[in-house]
C-alpha cells in the first residue's frame, strides 16, 4: 500500500492540511462554532437576529485535468464544468449551514495567458451563469457580482479558478451541527447517477482528491506531453503513474475515464432547499458536506459523538477504479474521497422516510447509512466507524 | 522603445485585458454603472435604500518577487506585505465608491507545498490581521471571515494570494463617478513617502505592472536560480533582463531595490474616510483608484469628459528607475504604473484646499494635478491628457 500523505507531499499538495490548520488555530471561530461554516454577527446589517457567512473555495487541480482534456479534444466546454466545481464547492458548504437566499457570488481566475485563450474565460463565465440560473430555478437565490481575471503566467502554470459566496441569514435558520445527538440517524445522499437537474450522468467525483486521482489514473504519456499540468518538483515516479488514457472507456454513463474524473461536482442545494421547506429546519440536527476529508469529515462536528456508518451507499465505479489503480486501501480512500456520498443529513429517524422520498423525487439515491451514538471514550472528541464493502469496520 | 503589449504577452500576462473585457462585455453593469466598482441592489438585506458590492482582486505576480526575496534573505516577513497588497487592492477599490463600514473580508491562497512552508501561510494571515487592525483603528470597519488555503502544486508555481470584500451601504452614500463635470478639479494623492499610518518609507509601487517591473529591473541571475518564479514559455530574452540585484541600494528610504519594488501597496482609506467625515460625500463628484491602467484609469469614468492633468505629482524614484531600465517612454509608463499617484479625487475647486490639508495631516503629499473639461470631440467617449515631466502633452 502506498502512503497517501507521503504521495500528497511529493506532489506539492496535502491530504490533511495540518499546517494550514495550525496557521489559523487562534482564529476566532464565530458565533456558531459548531456549524459547518464559520458564521459571524450581522456585520452587514447590524441586526441581532441575523448573521453573515463569507466562504471561499475553488476547483483545485481539477482545472489541470480540464486543461489536458481541452488540449487532447479541442473542446473548451469542459471548463463550464470547472466553473460548476468552483461554485458548488461553496454552495454546498453554505447550504450545510442553511443559507438558501440573500447570497452574493464573486470569482477569481488566475491564468497563464501563454496557453489559456480568452474563449476559455468566456466559457467559465458562461458556466457560472448556467449553474446560477439552475440554482435560482430551484429556489436558491444567488446573485452574481462578477469577478476578477488576472493574467499571472509567472504564478500559474495553466489556470486556477476560485469562488467566494457571501450570505446573510436569520440566526434562527442556521443548521448548527452542535445539535447532533445520540439516537439520530445519518441519511446519505448519493454523489453519482443523474439527478433531475443534471444534464449528464455524474460519476460522483466532486472536487477533492483530484491530485491523487489524476496522477494515479492517467498514463505517463501526459507527463511528456503536458509538463505544464503538474508541479516541477514532483518526482517523476509520482507523476501520471496510472494506466488510463483520458479517452479510454469508463463503462458507465457513456463517459470516458477522463470525462468521469471531470464530472462536474453535483450540488445538493435543490434537494436540501426542498427538505427545509417540507420538514422544517428545526428538525434537522446537522448537515455534513463530505468535501476535503471525505466520509470522515463528520468527525469535526459535535462533541463526544460516535458516527457509525454501517450501511453506506454503494461505492460507485469511479472510486473502485481509483482504489484498484492505486492499490489504496479503504481506510485511506474514505478519508480522501466522498466514495459515493457527498452529503449527509443527521436527524431523528422519524423524518428519514420523507427525506429519502424528496431525494428520490430529484432522482438522487438516498438511504439511512448509519446512526449517532455517544462516543464511549470521550465527552469531547468524536469517533467515526465505517463498515467497508467487505464488512470490515474501519475506525477513525 | 520596447512594445509593452508584446512584452506582456510574451510573459503570459497582459496590460490591456482586452480579452477579459470581451468575455464579460454582456455582463450586467449594476445599479450605478458609472461608479468605480460594480454595485448591485441590496440582495443581502432587500432594503431599497441600500446596495451591495462584492469585489475580488489579488497581489498578482508581486508574490513571485516576494518568494525570491524570501529565498535570498531567509526572511518570511516580506509576505506580510503581500497580504497587504492583496487586501488593499480591494479596500482602495471599494473606498472609491464610498464603502467604509459593514464590510466583510475573505481570502484564498493557492500554494505549491513543495516550496512554500506553513510559516509563510501563518505570516500572510498575520499580515492580513495587522492591516485590518490598522484600518479599523482609522474607522474603516472590515470584519475577517477567514479564507481558504489550497495546496495546488500542480497549478501554482509558488503562491497566489487573492482577497474578496463584500460591502453593504446606503445608496445615498455611494460616490458615483457619473457626477464628474466640467469645471471640477482633480486632486492627486501621492503613492510614495511615509504616511502617518505606515511603518516604513513606501516607494509607491502598488500591485500593478509587477510582471514588467520584476523582469525589467532584475538580473538574469534569478532566471537560473529561480525557474519557479516565471512562466516556462516566456522567451529567455524577456526573463529578468534588468541590471539590478534585489539587494542593490535604492538610495531612498533606506531600501534596497528589491524592497522598493516590494513596498506594500499604500491604502488611502484612512484619508478618504476623514474626507467623507469632514467635507461630506455629496461634495465629491468622483474618486478614481489608479490600479490597472495607471494614470489613464480615469478614462473609463464619466461621459464626454476630458481629464487634463497638467500639474502631476512629482514622479518618485522607483518609476524613473523602471523607466530608465526598460527604455520605456512616458506614454507607456503612465498606462501601466501609477507613477506616484494612485488615488484621485474629483470635485469643485472650493474643497481642494481642505482635502490637501487632510492628506497632509496623514503626511501624504497632495495637490491639484489637473481639471475636468468637456471632451470637445465626443459626448460619450472620454479623453485624458497628461503633461509629462518634460512638458510634453500625452493624449489618450
Amino acid at each position: 500500500m502506498i502512503n497517501y500523505d507521503d504521495k500528497y507531499l511529493k506532489r506539492g499538495a496535502s491530504a490533511s492540511k495540518s499546517e494550514v490548520h495550525s496557521a489559523i488555530k487562534n482564529t476566532d471561530k464565530g458565533i456558531f462554532p459548531g456549524a459547518f461554516c464559520k458564521i459571524i454577527e450581522d456585520r452587514l446589517g447590524n441586526d441581532p437576529e441575523y448573521c453573515n457567512i463569507m466562504h471561499a473555495d475553488g476547483a483545485g487541480t481539477k482545472s489541470s485535468l480540464a486543461y489536458i482534456y481541452y488540449k487532447e479534444t479541442g473542446s473548451i466546454s469542459v471548463f463550464k464544468g470547472i466553473a460548476q466545481d468552483s461554485l458548488i464547492m461553496n454552495v454546498d458548504d453554505v447550504i450545510a449551514v442553511g443559507a438558501t437566499s440573500n447570497i452574493l457570488f464573486s470569482n477569481t481566475i488566475g491564468r497563464n495567458k501563454h496557453i489559456i485563450p480568452g474563449e476559455i474565460i468566456a466559457e467559465i463565465i458562461s458556466g457560472y451563469n448556467e449553474v446560477l440560473k439552475m440554482l435560482n430555478d430551484n429556489g436558491i437565490e444567488i446573485h452574481s457580482c462578477g469577478g476578477e481575471t488576472a493574467d499571472v503566467g509567472d504564478l500559474v502554470k495553466t489556470i486556477i479558478i476560485d469562488s467566494t459566496l457571501t450570505a446573510r441569514m436569520k440566526r434562527s435558520d442556521v443548521i448548527n451541527n452542535d445539535n447532533i445527538i445520540p439516537g439520530d440517524v445519518i441519511i446519505g445522499l448519493a454523489s453519482y447517477g443523474r439527478a433531475s437537474y443534471e444534464k449528464h450522468y455524474n460519476s460522483g467525483m466532486g472536487s477533492n482528491g483530484l491530485t491523487s486521482a489524476r496522477h494515479d489514473l492517467f498514463t505517463k504519456i501526459y507527463m511528456e506531453k503536458y509538463p505544464e499540468s503538474y508541479a516541477d518538483k514532483t518526482p517523476t515516479e509520482y507523476v501520471y503513474c496510472g494506466k488510463y488514457n483520458l479517452s479510454d472507456g469508463f463503462g458507465h454513463g457513456g463517459l470516458s475515464v477522463g470525462q468521469a474524473v471531470l464530472s462536474p461536482t453535483r450540488t445538493y442545494a435543490p434537494i436540501i432547499k426542498k427538505i427545509f421547506d417540507t420538514i422544517g429546519r428545526k428538525n434537522i440536527h446537522g448537515i455534513v458536506h463530505n468535501s476535503g476529508g471525505g466520509q470522515v469529515k463528520c468527525r469535526s462536528f459535535g462533541r463526544g459523538i460516535h458516527y457509525i456508518k454501517d450501511s453506506i451507499i454503494e461505492i460507485p465505479p469511479l472510486f473502485e477504479l481509483i482504489k484498484n489503480s492505486t492499490r489504496t486501501d479503504y481506510p485511506e480512500m474514505f478519508q480522501v474521497f466522498n466514495m459515493g456520498c457527498r452529503m449527509e443529513i443527521i436527524l431523528p429517524e422519524s423524518f428519514a422516510h420523507e427525506i429519502i422520498d424528496i431525494a428520490k423525487s430529484f432522482r438522487v439515491e438516498a438511504k439511512i447509512v448509519g446512526r449517532i451514538e455517544k462516543n464511549p471514550h470521550s465527552n469531547i472528541k468524536n469517533k467515526v466507524t465505517i463498515t467497508d464493502p467487505n464488512g470490515k469496520r474501519i475506525v477513525y
